[in-house]
């Protein structure tokens, strides 16, 4: 594959505008007692929910009406479309639930299938990350680099929650939790974040959908890192939901080795 | 046991002054790559643990040197005194590390072994939790109050992580785990101020020491909520490691009747 062309400063302005709007209407539901429905697949879902996706689905239908659009709470529109955006309202529902600053906005937007430019936005915290191919990836407008890490045992590694894996994918990822030096839980999407800032080493995810991971691929790669699924393949909509990501490229292969067992 | 008198305004003030001048060092090396040694128990610490240690300690022997101290990084003195500051520099240290604004200065004061006073202050979101005796419990100056729950499969559980459990705590805790309806992990301390403040319904800790449950006592309790071990007691320096903290008392009975089993 060739390397895809720099993202559109007109797609990234968009994403901004994107955020903005999304962002306001989390701070206004953010603690303030809204009620939880608790969906067919268990997960939660909120009126901030609805309300943002409805809200990002509005700005894009009025910019660009020819775009795909993949999101969490609505239908998808227009899958055979060049562009497709794909969006997660409220990443981290949890999160956003029981009062904690974690949760994030997630944007991506796909190009020939390759997503060229992800948004990663904590409304609270007022904190966005946005990585785009062509112009690397800012927090907050400054630009943002990964670390390098020694060896797997040295790695600072983020897991949501270890009550993703099941049979198979349990016994990987507790080899690979075994091989690092220390693991974080409950950051969802934050941890992108952290680990594109460099002050993380190692992400490893399970059960995610395509707006879980899709937005944070361009956040992690345009910063100098690696997402991949378990078997180092590109993440795509097609992924079947396991994600590993890292700064360190050697770290990210050993991870890949630990999850298949040597 | 006769109800503890009012916590004295004094001691509120010195755990205010200690507050701020230990967030004040936590903010100066939040996500400033300070190196992490990892101590004997596998437990993480750096430089900045043991430098608001050192300040918080010493703010206290300079108002009441007859006060007792029990610490994380350095020696307990005068465990024999009337009133005894128990303290965590920084609970949660892996959040601090990886650069998540969750972790927490946790304070203290014991008066005749009863925790009578609880700060836990978030220095990076300039959240504080102070909770007292004859002073309810207050976020920012504002009071706080935990909310109701209608029972505990509508609950909202934080956990650390459930790798803090081992055998049967680990039977115990996942029966109470399929009881609720949402568990978050990787709050640490944070978790209590969110019971406090009446966005959580139960949070439900393992393996951990006086200095990490003795000051969300105070948090909890006087903004109306329950904090003991898990057979229902009282936490105390002595107590085991296992906390069950919740906003409701029928709640808390509850969480109580599934991890014996019942």
């Amino acid at each position: 594959m060739s390397a895809p062309a720099a993202c559109s400063p007109e797609f990234i302005n968009l994403a901004h505008r994107m955020a903005d709007a999304g962002g306001e209407i989390a701070r206004k539901y953010f603690r303030a007692g809204v009620s939880v429905d608790i969906k067919d697949d268990a997960s939660p879902v909120t009126v901030a929910d609805r309300e943002i996706e409805a809200v990002l689905r509005d700005l894009i239908e009025a910019a660009y009406p020819a775009h795909g659009i993949f999101g969490e709470e609505q239908d998808t529109v227009r899958l055979d479309s060049e562009h497709i955006w794909v969006l997660d309202p409220i990443d981290g529902t949890r999160s956003f639930i029981a009062g904690v600053p974690l949760f994030g906005i997630l944007i991506c937007l796909l190009t020939n299938g390759r997503p060229v430019l992800g948004v990663l936005d904590q409304p609270i915290l007022r904190e966005r990350w946005i990585g785009a191919v062509g112009h690397g990836t800012k927090l907050n407008g400054a630009p943002v680099q990964v670390r390098s890490c020694a060896g797997l045992d040295k790695a600072m590694m983020f897991t949501t929650s270890p009550d993703m894996f099941r049979d198979e994918t349990d016994v990987q990822y507790g080899r690979l939790r075994e091989s690092v030096q220390l693991v974080r839980h409950g950051a969802d999407c934050y941890a992108a974040g952290l680990l594109a800032s460099g002050h993380a080493d190692l992400m490893v995810e399970g059960s995610m959908q395509p707006y879980d991971y899709l937005p944070l691929v361009p956040v992690i790669e345009n910063a100098g890192g690696i997402a991949t699924d378990w078997s180092g393949a590109p993440l795509s909509l097609e992924s079947d939901g396991l994600m590993v990501a890292a700064g360190d490229a050697a770290v990210h292969a050993a991870a890949l080795a630990r999850l298949a067992g040597s």
